[in-house]
């Protein structure tokens, strides 16, 4: 029994819950994420508030947060937001700011993990040990769960800004990758969509020969990530895999693409249930928070 | 204290030694990879002969196999060599053979997860949890290490056959893996080198621009990796690697790739102690399977 509070720190907004340890939510707060000042006084004042309401502690805090970041528990700067591009965020000192504040242990990892581990226990990655989760939105970035745990190694994975082969005379747009211009997020993020159409990725219709070419980019990417990290599913999430056209796209192309070479009969010939959405939809932010703070606490 | 096997189990030799439990060999031989039956039989008669002769008998055998393998210890094909093209070999139960030969318990693996493994212990990745042990040499492929365990997932890695960028422009060459042409072993790999370019590797002079283009291939992939394993080191073997002109050229352009995107310290300025040749050398292979035995054990 106990109570863990869930941070989905967004470079857009911030999403704060609590919840019971089965991850019922009791409470829940959203705002948009301004200042680094402010908008870790709203999240700190979100918990204060309802420990004192409710007259309980809470256990523990998750936060799933965007990056980069700094996972090293043995470093100075643990919990840390570090080289982030967005303007007055480089360096922000995210958890232990919410420790000081809080006087609750405060567990720390990027958005993605934290998704992914939360998939892992309640949604579209139950009883698996080893899966990627991968957004596909403003950005794309993936989280790995390996043997069970969150993937960290050096850093943490980057799994958008692989460089991926790119046709140009199918596709002559240069990408819109500030740091790789071509990457797969310079190619298939939802701006790469809207520049290389014209259109908001939403305003094309799902017949639209845009989808075909995300769909190859997709699997193209997958197809690598099969090769490096060996998962045993795929979950896509993020605002472009809203257009579920994709999915059987992508399927198709995955299996084509690697050509036999990696014989697994889930891969093969059960692709419907390798390739899939997530299964907690747009909570999987924030209860992935939660399941960073069940995990460490 | 106690003596262990291992069997590194290539595609065109085995090599089987006992050691103690520090790894020092005691035995040693080394005999071409012929039908299994015959391979299997002289693998099971070389420890079968040393622990008559020393009234010894090994904890346990190690067995880093060519594959692709099955690894998965609650399938029926546990320590199968199985979809291998190699005639003869496909559907081999090297492990079921060896267990009952030699009534050891006997642990199995990729070839390089077992290098991989035996780098982290004795060789050129001690004392870390993550990373990667990649050899290009006759075919590309890669060991992992995560959180110090050796990653399997839904099969294990397939390391060289990610596709990558490929300018047809600067480098007309089709590729020559039969699965997928120019994926990255179609386009490394020793066969590569000598189709694109006419002669052997190793007939070609170090300042070829053959090396050039090698070590953009490389890097490119190791960019791959980076972005998804996030290793904190990369070992090089194979026989390709043997020409170290490459390490310098591959490291500088790794960074380049990459471009400020992937902030540590480690990879921008400890390049080269993050980019490096294996510490075991030539028994990368044996000992790695060593590591496989006392791990298991």
């Amino acid at each position: 029994m106990g109570y863990f509070g869930g941070v989905e720190a967004g470079g857009t907004k911030f999403v704060c819950i609590v919840t019971d340890e089965h991850a019922k939510i009791l409470a829940e707060t959203r705002f948009p994420t301004t200042q680094p000042e402010e908008t870790l006084q709203k999240t700190a004042d979100f918990f204060t508030h309802w420990m004192s309401e409710q007259r309980l502690t809470l256990e523990a805090i998750g936060v799933a947060s965007f990056g980069p970041v700094d996972l090293n528990t043995a470093s100075e700067t643990w919990g840390f937001i570090t080289s982030t591009p967005k303007p007055g965020w480089r360096n922000t000192p995210v958890t232990p700011v919410l420790e000081k504040a809080l006087g609750v242990p405060v567990f720390f990892d990027t958005d993605v993990n934290g998704a992914a581990l939360g998939e892992g226990r309640w949604g579209a990655a139950q009883g698996l040990s080893d899966f990627v989760y991968l957004t596909i939105g403003t950005g794309i970035g993936g989280g790995v769960v390996c043997a069970g745990k969150p993937l960290h190694g050096l850093v943490h994975p980057e799994m958008g800004h692989i460089y991926l082969p790119h046709d140009r005379q199918a596709d002559p747009f240069d990408g819109c990758c500030p740091y790789h211009r071509d990457c797969f997020e310079g190619l298939a993020s939802g701006p790469a969509l809207n520049r290389r159409w014209g259109v908001p990725a939403e305003k094309l219709p799902p017949d639209h020969p845009a989808w075909e070419l995300e769909a190859h980019i997709i699997a193209l990417a997958l197809s690598t990530f099969i090769c490096t990290l060996s998962p045993q599913r795929i979950i896509l999430g993020g605002g472009v895999m809203a257009q579920h056209q994709l999915f059987p796209m992508i399927r198709k192309q995955v299996v084509e693409i690697l050509n036999g070479y990696v014989q697994s009969k889930t891969l093969l010939e059960e692709t419907e249930s390798y390739i899939v959405s997530p299964g907690l939809g747009n909570q999987a932010g924030s209860l992935g928070a939660i399941a960073l703070a069940l995990r460490g606490s």
